[in-house]
């Protein structure tokens, strides 16, 4: 059977390529890159390409801003505990409902457990942020905004240089998880007015357990992980020499695709979505079609449930999935959705593609073969044929002409 | 040039079987184990079986009381937190003054920042607790505490099963640091009254980037990075399938080896040990020579500077160190030996040599061939050799005689 995955919002194939690179660095360049020796010099010396190689991908202006982590999570977590220990006097935090529950969840629990008030900024139905909402929420009782740079699930753009300018104004530090937007758009720190930035490795084509975060020079930083001196202070622990060195080789292979790849990727997922629409009636695009990641699609199907999609799609090979891998366990409707206000939320099917560089115009020919039968099926419905599919204007589209309203 | 690696407890090289059970988790099973689809399952699975292999490593009831973390800090620094949050009644924590940076340096932004108490129980000279001063510190204000299983520098092992029997007496949750323990000792986790144990993947054998913290089932916990609901909730991000799969490997070749190559390795520590001290004058073990690592050897030289005899060394390709990696930047002396009120340690040369199953009889002959001619360059004097070396009682050797004084 064909194996076709289109889930690589929740996670990526390691390049080949990542894995040659990583190798000498568990059984021959394996010293403690924080030793003196000359075995640990090698591995600190892989760790400084490493960074120079993610330094390019995102446009920093110096290569010591990033802090290897392990992950998004916990690059998310330790840009908004810094901020509140550097500022105490500051007690506020604004953020999304549409976040990664990496940042929902320690806000939550911020405000529960620690007084910390949390502005949670809504969404329009079709993703984009409430400016104005935004606005009204910036004080000097704002410690951090942590907005994220792309979503996870509908692939949604957010503004994110805009809102970092309007955050200077208050004092507050701008943080962006971009975990989503690394790899697939073009980053350009320096000229931001970003302070800090989360990526993650495993979502560019890079290893599991490694991730960064990026901390503008200058801004003043707290470690979450306290111990060792490791990343000059900012992130204690033993660093992970073959994990950064597979970020770093990922970031150089990113940025090498970024025009050509991520330009086919779209074509594909273009095709997979307008073709998929005009054989099943009933189904529309979630999010803004415009200010949108190149590789992801997130379409609701009507009258059937995304679980039994999924798996009908599972037993063709093809993986794809309903709201974020981090939430799977979760009987609830995804909030992204949620907070979007798209009507019968709780009656849809909906279902992300998310593509990558290892996909191929066979891919999105097998799932366009596969899936009008399934959710035809699943409907108890044998009249849904691509010829007959109905055309109307999807529930949660957005005109084309509509676009600018929230600039970006 | 032969090269002899005999820094094992700053970090060690990945078995290569370790590599191959790894690598089909990049490229292959590479999917989010969180995923519901199929791809998902087979990464999920894999993960069981490491917490299985954990799990006989240590001895635990349940497999799922295996928390998967990035490494020995993250893995300290989140059952510190815990204990403090879920009983914010309690406000001290207890400690020992050789704990790891991990413990240490968290331990006095608690005291600093938040208003936390921390008792640092001190070490006699050859580094075993006091425990009169342990049951001191012992209160019902203690949250706690936080005691390592065996010294990273010396090798020196505490008794943590006692240490934990007392720590319940006043209703404290007892932590151990056991990152150099596990896979060098036996552990048994279940019969002791130990709640929460910290491990790391790269100090047996294992890849960097990946340990875990055992938390025993019972004992209430609250996660330090939050998010999704990856480990049941109690440490979120996407898990690194393919370090969790490698720690589990090096766990099932730990136990295996546990016994013949641990034996060996002593019997290789014993004989650097008892010739260097025999062709070098004026030098001596610290730490107890009895309750100790069977890996480890910390000696002291005196009228010699240890950032000497490293240099030539690592000239010589030996790799070893004065002190841990993680403070290897740092020019204080060591706060093991400084606790240890070793006279003059200002003016000592204090080298760890930490073996694994890795080394073997040459790499001992060639230490043996080299370290003593350093040693006698480097004060100055080619009076020293073999046949010459004085024999005294070294400054800080424990009489075997004197051995129960702390009971272990």
């Amino acid at each position: 059977m064909r194996s076709v995955y289109l889930d690589n919002n929740a996670t990526t194939r390691v390049d080949p390529e990542v894995v040659q690179t990583m190798l000498p660095f568990f059984t021959d360049q394996f010293a403690n890159p924080s030793s003196g020796h000359n075995f640990g010099s090698s591995a600190s010396a892989a760790i400084t390409t490493a960074r120079r190689q993610l330094q390019a991908l995102i446009g920093a202006e110096f290569e010591h801003e990033i802090v290897f982590t392990s992950g998004g999570t916990e690059s998310d977590n330790a840009a908004i505990l810094s901020a509140l220990e550097i500022m105490p006097d500051r007690t506020q935090i604004v953020t999304s409902v549409v976040e990664h529950p990496a940042v929902l969840t320690l806000c939550a629990h911020l405000e529960k457990r620690h007084g910390i008030k949390v502005h949670r900024i809504p969404v329009d139905q079709h993703g984009r942020l409430d400016l104005q909402a935004y606005r009204m929420a910036l004080s000097p009782h704002v410690a951090i905004v942590s907005i994220m740079w792309a979503n996870n699930e509908t692939g949604t753009i957010f503004p994110v240089a805009q809102l970092a300018s309007l955050a200077k104004e208050v004092g507050a530090i701008f943080h962006t998880d971009a975990v989503q937007a690394v790899g697939k758009l073009p980053i350009h720190l320096k000229s931001s007015a970003i302070d800090m930035l989360s990526l993650s490795g495993h979502k560019l084509h890079g290893p599991k357990g490694i991730g960064a975060l990026w901390v503008r020079r200058g801004v003043r930083f707290e470690a979450m992980i306290k111990g060792g001196h490791q990343e000059r202070g900012r992130r204690a622990g033993t660093a992970n020499t073959a994990g950064i060195v597979g970020l770093g080789k990922a970031a150089e292979l990113a940025l090498k695709f970024m025009e050509d790849e991520n330009g086919r990727v779209r074509s594909l997922r273009d095709r997979l979505e307008k073709e998929l629409l005009q054989r099943i009636p009933d189904a529309f695009v979630t999010g803004t079609p415009l200010e949108r990641l190149p590789n992801t699609s997130n379409i609701a199907f009507e009258q059937v449930e995304a679980d039994g999609i999924l798996l009908h799609l599972d037993r063709y090979g093809i993986a794809c999935s309903s709201g974020s891998a981090c939430t799977s366990d979760s009987p609830e409707p995804s909030h992204v959705l949620t907070a979007m206000n798209i009507p019968h939320i709780s009656a849809l099917g909906v279902i992300r593609f998310s593509l990558s560089r290892d996909n191929c115009d066979d891919d999105i020919d097998y799932v366009l073969d596969v899936l009008p039968g399934i959710v035809s099926d699943l409907r108890g419905s044998s009249s849904v044929t691509p010829k007959r599919a109905k055309r109307r204007r999807p529930l949660g589209f957005v005109d084309p002409k509509e676009k600018g309203r929230n600039p970006s």
